[in-house]
């Protein structure tokens, strides 16, 4: 399959450009009879937009969806959905050297070779982090039917920028990470992080970090071994996120300084139903889910746009030069990444739950 | 498309089971043309059989390949080719309690909620390490296509285990990792794991660790964005090994520390040369190969077989209970993880390369 | 993979209903650097839409096509292209009673089942041939790719109608059948054919018929057996234009009643190219193409919406009743048919020809 | 997708030649929990396996199938099914010439430009209609599990040798098809049919024919427009049989010369269910069954391998020369291809069946 398609039963098709015309998707395989309006998926974007706070880039899109096709009075037909972001908020004219002078840690210098002298390399192209706009979108349905069909809750949130790392916190302080601007469920941290953010902005330089995803009420059962394994399928959809350098489950890289008896999660009865006592298995064993919370973690780098001079090549002359990345990005992508990361574990499990025969190809119709 | 195909256009189906009859492959896509006999496969699956030292599982299987299709008058035929290793040393006698009492850690709870009753049990049946043997067969083919069309050289060492981690090596050291049992480049680290790793044994116990692989050569231009990234497509094999917990490319978990400035890696010329000064990227960037080694490093959990008393579900009576893991296991799976690693890795690339119509689909004839 | 993504390396995603806001399409797997205007689109189009002549629905759509990503500066980029056509002249008034009425051979009752009560019945939705727009707008970029790298023409054109046939014609004949209504190559015919539609439209009927497509200088060696063969996917291609009941190749039926001797091809040489002397292969042998021009058939239903009395069902109150469709419909649907079998098989070709490496990822800038 | 891999949810992957060690498949994706023995496999192969009655090759096969895994205390264990014929009674004696003098209507000349000098050509390899055998396991799983789960019925029988018709018959007329050696209902016309195959035989000649094949008790509702129609998909599936030149569902190319209001079935209720009076539909609107009898018929063209002499091409001295055709073949293929025609619409149905949701992951344990 091509790369712009993404899985094989609730497909999402990503589509359009930083500065072209919009940027959209569409998503094949949602059952029919979902209540779906634009606002839904609105609720989704707002979160992921730019200019939420002065920590984000100062591009000014209110990022709002029209949806084309796939929904007829009210709910979802069961054809393909074709939702539209259209660019406002264009200002293209300090790209002009990007194609000759690859900006460091930037798709520049692949792209020339993937695509030749064609890419439109404009905001970065489909290069930017603008292009998870189409991503948020499919998450957004997926999102809904996931939580009305199989009550499944999908939470994501900063866990470490810059070095800061947050305390591990309860379930309710993480639904409340939303509430300051780097989504972080440790409110001190936060606050640290912010200071930090502030910082680096002020040298011309950038912040990494890390986000961590929950997945609540997931059915035991999904994943399809030996190579469509859960954890493969997330990972995978994680990776289409800009800037992912790692993913981990569970206890992800710690597992390599722990013991079996430390990391086998025991097996326990509450209220007449198997649970494991520890979750180092991250709520997938052998691929498949085990009814305890999906968990994960994707390490997010630092933008790679900054205002530092940094070394590059000059293509067109090859000769060795020096670059100042001018354009309005953000100092840390991280808090912006997080609807993205639920939207990508939405669909994902989605998929395998249809695979799994859960979800009825025409929903009951609410009212 | 179902659980036991892997890639589009070099692609692995993967069958049998830890105690039936064989495990086995069939690689579909291969080029016509290619020089393959036995031994090219035997010399990969040698490197992953058990009974290489005293370190793994006293089980005893020499582990011989047949090909059975595919292959006509020592070339590969352009048809698929399908791969058997019988199972000789079988014995199922410890295996009795699984399907009741689920093993933690193990996916015995998983595959019974995903296949029922049904499910082959025995020796862990589909999700038994064994099953790597058919990743392994498909990824010598993959490794002797790439070395002989592209030049491309792929290595994985071990980089920690049980909390002991190697120094960083040159290549040459890390040729040299496969001269100790536990593949490790810095071989005075190396010594240690092992006695780390008799010291678990004898405690009946288990330890994790972690290999670090890179691909060398790899041609520039290499994945398919926005999902099919060259990072999303090699993670998702690399799930489809048991244990593994994390997949980080370059900097990894690291880049959550560090600023743009630091882990931007400038671009430079050698040579005349595009090249990167550092490799945070790992070689790849906005899913694309960059031309530099691809470096990528997987966590692996603790082996989940230990013969530590646990507690776990008695299934048929719905009552905790205690179980001691009987059964012939490797007290570290990571140093016969390494070949399977490479294994993955090469398959992966390969399907890329096809895709970026660097492999001929008939070989020039090699005599 | 979901029902509304065709093929694998050069892909159709259509979206969109026949009275909702627009019909569209996304192609992924366009190489970069195809010059590529809107007006490459139209002229495909314009063969296709409705008002052509007073043999076609009344419903006036100028059928204007807009391409939303994907073309930078004029040339693809690589990147998925988005086209839309937006719908103007839509009529819903006639459709109140298909929900509950279904309209014998039309979609409406297998999409209650399928869909539920959510389909957009209106117009058809998903089921109209309106949809196959979409089919031609990436059709037309094939065509041109083929045209532009490997010199291929494909040449659709009508055989049949009511029952009329056509002569056998020479090539220049066929290019011509443009130049009627019906697109026929034998003029004669032709008209002949216009008489009868024009009668059975007096008498509220309609009428079937037949398509020939040739397409020429493809490359031998095209198609991937034992399952991807040229004829396979051509077929399930050609299936998707509503209405075609039977897909032939070569002799088609014929070959029923020929024996070995008659039907089997002689090889020969032509100017120092293996040639064969007839082709009642249809330029396919082994499902892989022999270099030959490839000779496929289709047969096209009579139109399903006929203005007679039909008996039916009642499905709210389930009792037999009877019904006149009303609305705007083609009396015969095969003469604009014909764009969309070329699209079908251009589409196709080249996702083969992209398998096998001879469509480069990027092409050579023209100017 | 590669070639050999059939479907996404009931996944077939062929292997295996005509002369090599064995002909084989893996099914992916049946579900746990069948009831399952080589018996089962082996009523199929029986059927079309050579030497049945004097009209079918002197080849001497037993075709003794042998699973080899996914099969665990006689149920299927939702696992990948390996299943292997191994060839026996192989003569390659008669296949010198045939890489330099490719056979007049064979894939000797595509099979040497696409898989060049490293196809093996012996007794046809890959393109032997030998390989059918692999279908024909794959098809034997899939009639079984729709007969327990749906009660579908798949009947196919020949309807035309040689042109020789069989007259429309009874479906128990049909279901007796199976006791004359050409498996036509009409006995009448079998005896001309055997008659007439004897006459091309003494001629070193051969025969084409056509083959019906009627699904009954598909449910309503399968199909995934607008690509992944059911007729797009059997069709696909049946152009991998050799041989065949077309695909017509219900009226098919009769369709050509009927007006809508002879060919629209008219819906109608019995006992309560909505049926439709006549089947020119096939079964099938819109690309989704309407729970009437699916009915297609393929033609086979007459076997291309006949002892007449035939013009073709010496392709190591590039000048035209004649050739006999030695081997053991049939006369006339159309018999033994009928049990192969039932096994592609049982794979493809129960493909749609389980995307459908109407195939458990897990059946119900048969004691």
């Amino acid at each position: 399959m091509t790369g712009n398609v993404l899985s094989n039963r609730f497909v999402l098709v990503s589509f359009g450009e930083s500065h072209g015309k919009c940027v959209g998707c569409v998503v094949d395989g949602c059952p029919a009879g979902l209540l779906l309006s634009e606002k839904d998926i609105q609720r989704e974007l707002d979160r992921r937009r730019p200019g939420q706070s002065e920590l984000t880039t100062s591009r000014k899109e209110i990022d709002q969806v029209e949806i084309l096709s796939g929904v007829f009075e009210s709910y979802t037909t069961g054809a393909p959905i074709c939702m539209i972001v259209w660019n406002k908020d264009i200002d293209s004219s300090k790209y002009k050297h990007v194609k000759d002078e690859p900006r460091p840690g930037h798709a520049d210098y692949t792209a020339a070779i993937r695509y030749g002298s064609f890419n439109d390399h404009l905001g970065g192209g489909r290069f930017s982090g603008r292009i998870t706009t189409s991503y948020v979108m499919g998450g957004a349905i997926a999102k809904k039917i996931l939580r009305e069909v199989l009550k499944v809750e999908i939470l994501a949130h900063t866990t470490e920028i810059g070095g800061i790392k947050a305390e591990g916190k309860s379930l309710d302080e993480v639904r409340e990470a939303e509430n300051n601007p780097v989504r972080c469920a440790d409110q001190e941290a936060a606050k640290q992080m912010i200071t930090r953010i502030n910082e680096v902005q002020a040298e011309k330089d950038s912040l990494g970090g890390a986000i961590q995803c929950i997945a609540l009420n997931v059915p035991a059962g999904l994943g399809d071994p030996v190579f469509n394994t859960l954890e493969g399928d997330l990972s995978k959809a994680l990776y289409a996120i800009p800037a992912v350098k790692s993913v981990e489950f569970g206890s992800g890289v710690d597992a390599a300084r722990m013991t079996g008896s430390q990391h086998n999660d025991p097996f326990a009865l509450r209220e007449g139903k198997v649970v494991t006592l520890s979750n180092y298995a991250g709520g997938i064993l052998g691929g498949i889910s085990n009814g305890m919370p999906i968990t994960c973690r994707v390490t997010i780098k630092p933008t790679a746009s900054i205002g530092k001079p940094q070394q590059t090549v000059d293509l067109r002359n090859m000769k060795e030069t020096t670059i100042e990345v001018e354009g309005r990005h953000d100092p840390c992508i991280v808090p912006r990444a997080v609807p993205v990361v639920e939207a990508m574990l939405a669909m994902v499990i989605l998929d395998h739950a249809i695979s799994a025969n859960l979800i009825p190809r025409v929903l009951e119709r609410k009212t």
